[in-house]
C-alpha cells in the first residue's frame, strides 16, 4: 500500500484524491495540505476517510510513513516542493508546468539524479486520454507507417480571467503546453524548431496584457515529422480536443467526446451534441489513468511513463513559442 | 445507334430523355408520344434535337425505324402498351409497376415468351444507386457472410395528394414497390412470406381512401433471411432513404446524401445537412445508370439487369401487403 | 444513510456493490448474500470495507438495520425473495425480469399494495443510459413531436451456451425483454399488439432447445406509434445497441459507443473501432446511476424511476412474443 | 448563344467541351485548337457535334464567329494567348495560374483595362464546388461570426513525375495554387504574410529538383484571420481535400467526398469508403458550375465570379511561399 499525500488542495489536488480513493489500487491518500483549505474542503477530505489536513505542507514531507507526493500546489511552488520531497526520499508526482523556467526544471532534474530510486512523474494527462492514446497506439504499431504531418486542435470554451495571464505566464505555458507535450508524445519525437503565427481576436484585455489569444504554431520534429498546432481561447461550441496524424501508409484522427450519441434530424437539419465542455469532464478518465500508472511505478519499481525529459521539453517549447512571437521568426529549441 | 421512341412525357419520360441525350452512348431518341403534350413539353424536347413528336404512342409502335420504347404514361396503360411494342419487334423499357395486377403483367411475360429476342427492362431504377449497389457488391464478394437481416428504412419528404391514392392502388404500389424490389435485390432472392403493422399517422384523409400513410413491414425472404421495411408519407428532414444488410460476417449499411459534407459547429449543437430532398435529386444518376445498361443490353444482347420476374415479384408482394393488412394477418407470396 | 444488504454476490451484484461504494451519495452496503459464495468472491467483498457475508439471504432479510435489498440472485428466486423483503418492511431493487410469469410478478404487486411505504424498482439499466436517455429526453421536450416510428436493433456479439436457454426462458426472456422496456420508455407507452418474424440463423442448437436466435418483432404501442425491434444473438462486429424514434417533427437517433473516437484512414478505407463489446463495459454508467437514483427514491421518498408495472409490462409481452411465434400470428397483450 | 473556341485540347479542355455540351444554356462550342491534336482527340470532338478542329489557335482568334475563348493549353502560353484573345474583343476563360510571374499576369491586366467590356475569367474551379461553397454561404451568411482561424488539407494521391517540377514551378504554383485562392475564397480576403514550414518526405527525386513535398503553410489574412493549409504530394487513401473555418459564433467544416456512404462493420472495425481518388471525379461538378457562370456572365453582362485579380494574388501568395523556403522566414505580400 503506497501512502500518498497531496499538496494542494484546489481543483486538481482533489480530483487526484478521488482517483486514487475509488479507482486506485494499492494506495491511499493519508494527508493532504493547503495553507488556504476551508472547511467545505475538509469536509470532501473527510469523505474519503481518515485523512490527515495540514496548512503547511512540510508536514507531509517530514512524514515517514508517507511513499508519494503530488504537487498540486500553485506553479511558482512546484519545482521548490518537488526537491524537497525528492530529497526527503518520496516520491512525487508534480502537476504541469513543473516551472516556467528552464533553470528551476533542471534543478529538479538534478535532484531526480542525486536521488535515483526516486519516481518523479509529470502531470500530462491527456497522454492517457483514451483518444489520443489510440492515435499512438496506431502510429507504434506501424498502421500509418512513418510520421509526416501532425496536426493538433485545441481550443478552449471559454478565455480566462485576463488578470490570470501574468501569473500563469500566458497562452503558451498554460494551455499550448499541453499540446506541446501531445505533439512529442504522439510523434514520439521532440521538438527541434518552432514558428508561432499569432493573434488577439478574442478578448483585447488578453493583448494588453502582451499576450496573444490565437495561434497557429508550427514545429518541425526532431524525426523529420512536420506539426501545427492550432489554439484559441474560446470556441463558441466547447472544448475542441482533435488531433491527426497523418503518415506514408495513412493517416490517424481523432475527434471530440460528447455526453451522448444521439442525432436529431429535423428541418433544421442534422444535428449532434456539443462537445463535452469543460476538462474536468473530458479528461477525467485520464486522470485516474495517470494516477494508476504514477502508483505501478512506483510500487513495482517501473519507468514512469511521463518522466523529467517531458516536462523539461514541453517548456523549453513553450519559451520558444514566446521568443517565435517577439522575434517574429523560426526559433530553434536547444 | 438505337433508335428510341418515348410514350408518356411526364416527369419521367423528360428525365429519360435528358439522361440518352447526355448520357448515353449508342442511343438516340427519334421521337416522343404524349396525348397530353403541351408547347412546353414540345420546347423542351425540341432543345435536345430534331425529335419527332406525336399525340398517338401507336405512331412509335408502327416506326420501323425505332428499335425500343421506353413505356412512361400512365401504370394502367404500361401491359396493353408494352404487349403492343413486343409484338411490334421493339424492346421496352417499361416503368413500375408494369401493372396493379397479376394477370396483365403475365400477359407481358407471355408476350415476351413468344419474342425471345425482344429485350424487357424494368424501370427499378434503385438497383442502380451509387448506395444501393454498395450493399449488394459487398454482399456479393462475400463481406457480410449469409444474410441474416435486411432493414430498409424508406421515408417520403410529402404525402401525396390523397386523391392520388385510388389511382396509385395505395402506398404498398406506389411508393413501397421500391422497397420490395430493393428487399429483393439486397438479399438476392424473392419473398416468401409478408406481415404488415400498418397505421394512419400522417393524414387522417389517406385513411379515408382507405390506405395507410405509416407501415412497418416484415418478411422472410426465401432464402432465409428476415427483412423489414418502415414506411412513411412524410418525413419533417425530408427524403429518407437508407438500407442495412446485417449478416453471419457482419453488417453493410447505408446511410443519405446530401447536398455537402458540411458540418457547422455552435452553440446548437453540431449540424450537418438534411438528405436531399426529392427523388429526381436523390436519385438522378440512378435513372442515366438504367438507361445505360438498358442500351447495352439492346445493343449487345445482353441480359437486362432487372427483367419481368423483377417486375412481377415486386407486383405480388405488394398485393399481399395489402392482403396482409385486410386479414390482420402474415400472408405468404404466391 | 441507507444500509444495503445485496442477495446474490454473481456479476451483477458485484456491479452494484462497485457502484455504490464508490459513486454513490448517502448509502453503504453492510451484507452480502450468496449460498454459492467462493474466497475470491469474500476478498472482493472485503476490498470495500467491514461487510458482513452469509450464506443465507434470509439473515438480511431478519437484519432490522438493512433498510433496503438488492434482489441480484437467479431469477425464480426474485418474486418470492422480494416478496419477504417488501413484507419485512425493506425497499427493493430487483434484477429483472421480476419472474418469467405474469402470476408471480402480481403477487410482487400484491406485496406492494400492502406496504405503500416500500420502494420497488426494476434493473431495467438502459433507462439510465445516456444515449437512450438522451432519445426520452428530446421526445419529452418534443423535439419530435408526435412518436410515430420506433426503431431498435440489439444484437449480441455472442450466442449464450444452448443449455442457458431452457433455463432463461428463451431470447424474449432474456435478451428482448431489455428491448421489450425500451420500446415503452422511448415512447412513453405500453404495448397494445405484438407479431414476430423469427428463425433460427445463427445456431441450430438454440432452434433445438425450441427457442428462436434471430427476430424482427414488430408492436403496436397504446399512443398509437409502431415499433420494431431487431434481435440476433450474434453480431460479428460486437455488441450492437442503437434505437430511433421518429416523430411528426423529426428524428431521434443513437448509435453504439466505441473505446475512443479514432479513425484510420488508409488504402483499405476510413475505419472506426467497432462497438464496445459487452454489456458490462457498454452499460457501466447507467449501473451506477439507476443506483444513484434507487437510494434517492428511498432516502427522500420519491417515486422509483423503473417500477412494479414496468417489470411487469415487460413480461407481458415478452411471453406474448412466445405466444406470436407458437400461433405465427399477431397477438394483443391484454 | 454564345459561341466558344477552346484552345488546348488536352485533359481539361476536353471536360469543359463535355460541360458546356451537356449542362450549358445558352452556349455551344465551335472550334478546337491544338498543336498536337490527334485522331483520338478529333473523334472525341466530333461526337459533340459539327465542331472545327484547327492546329493553330490564331485560327481561333480570328474568327469573328467567335464570342469568347477558354485558354487550355500549356501555362507559359496562357498570359500571351490571352491578351491576343483580350485585344481580339474575346471573352476569356483562363486555366490557373495564368503566367508563373507577376510581370505576365499584370500584362493581361493591362489587356483587360483597355478592354472594359470583356470578361476575364480564371479556372479556379474549387469555388464552386458544393463543399468548400458551403463554407463560404455559411460565413456570409453570418453563421460562424468572424473569421478566426481557416485551416485547409489538401494531399494528393500520387506525387507527380520529378520531371514535371521544373515544368510547373513546383508545389506551390501547381498544387498549393488553388489552396492559396482557396484561403482567399473561404475567408474573403488576401494573404498579408505567409511562412512555410516544409520537408521533403514523399519523395527525394522532388528535393533534388529543388521542391518539397510536404508543406505546413500558415498565413495572416489582411482582414486578420489565421490560416493555415497543409500540403502532401502522396496520401495513401487517396485525394483529401478538407477544410474548416473557425469563427467567433462557430464553425463549419467540410470532409471529403465518396463513391458512396456504405459502411462496413465486422470483426476489424466499421470502415466506410476512401475519398474520391482523382481530382477529376472529385470536382467534376465544380468544372460544369464554373462554365454556367462565366457563360451567363457573358451572355448577361455580368461581373465574372473569379477575375484577374483572384489570379494574381494567388500567383504572389505562391511565389512569396517559394521565398519563405529560401529565406527560411515569414515573407509579406505585396
Amino acid at each position: 500500500m503506497l501512502n500518498i499525500g497531496i499538496i494542494g488542495a484546489g481543483r486538481i489536488g482533489k480530483v487526484h484524491l478521488e482517483s486514487i480513493s475509488y479507482h486506485v489500487k494499492n494506495a491511499q491518500v493519508t494527508a493532504v495540505a493547503d495553507p488556504f483549505i476551508n472547511d467545505e474542503t475538509r469536509k470532501f477530505v473527510a469523505s474519503f476517510g481518515d485523512i490527515a489536513v495540514y496548512d503547511d505542507y512540510k508536514e507531509i514531507i517530514e512524514d515517514k510513513n508517507i511513499d508519494a507526493v503530488l504537487v498540486c500546489s500553485s506553479t511558482d511552488t512546484h519545482a521548490s516542493i518537488s526537491i524537497e520531497a525528492i530529497n526527503a526520499g518520496k516520491h512525487v508526482f508534480c502537476e504541469k508546468p513543473i516551472d516556467r523556467t528552464v533553470e528551476k526544471i533542471e534543478a529538479v532534474a538534478d535532484a531526480l539524479d542525486k536521488n535515483p530510486g526516486i519516481k518523479f512523474q509529470v502531470g500530462f494527462n491527456r497522454r492517457f486520454d483514451h483518444n489520443f492514446a489510440a492515435i499512438r497506439k496506431a502510429y507504434d504499431e506501424g498502421k500509418i507507417g512513418e510520421a509526416l504531418i501532425l496536426k493538433i486542435t485545441s481550443r478552449d470554451p471559454e478565455p480566462p480571467n485576463p488578470a490570470y495571464i501574468s501569473v500563469s505566464g500566458g497562452i503558451f505555458l498554460d494551455m499550448t503546453i499541453h499540446d506541446f507535450d501531445m505533439a512529442m508524445f504522439l510523434t514520439n519525437s521532440d521538438v527541434e524548431e518552432i514558428y508561432v503565427n499569432s493573434a488577439v481576436l478574442v478578448d483585447p484585455a488578453i493583448g494588453e496584457q502582451g499576450d496573444v489569444d490565437t495561434a497557429i504554431i508550427t514545429m518541425k520534429m526532431a524525426n523529420g515529422a512536420l506539426a501545427v498546432i492550432d489554439n484559441s481561447r474560446r470556441a463558441a461550441y466547447g472544448y475542441d480536443q482533435r488531433a491527426e496524424l497523418f503518415g506514408s501508409k495513412g493517416a490517424i484522427a481523432i475527434s471530440n467526446d460528447s455526453l451522448s450519441t444521439a442525432v436529431l434530424s429535423n428541418s433544421d437539419g442534422v444535428t449532434g451534441e456539443k462537445p463535452l465542455y469543460f476538462f474536468l469532464e473530458r479528461y477525467m478518465q485520464s486522470f485516474v489513468e495517470e494516477m494508476k500508472q504514477f502508483v505501478d511505478a512506483c510500487v513495482n519499481d517501473k519507468e514512469v511513463p511521463v518522466g523529467i525529459h517531458a516536462g523539461l521539453q514541453a517548456v523549453k517549447v513553450a519559451l520558444a513559442a514566446k521568443e517565435s512571437v517577439a522575434k517574429h521568426a523560426p526559433v530553434k529549441i536547444q
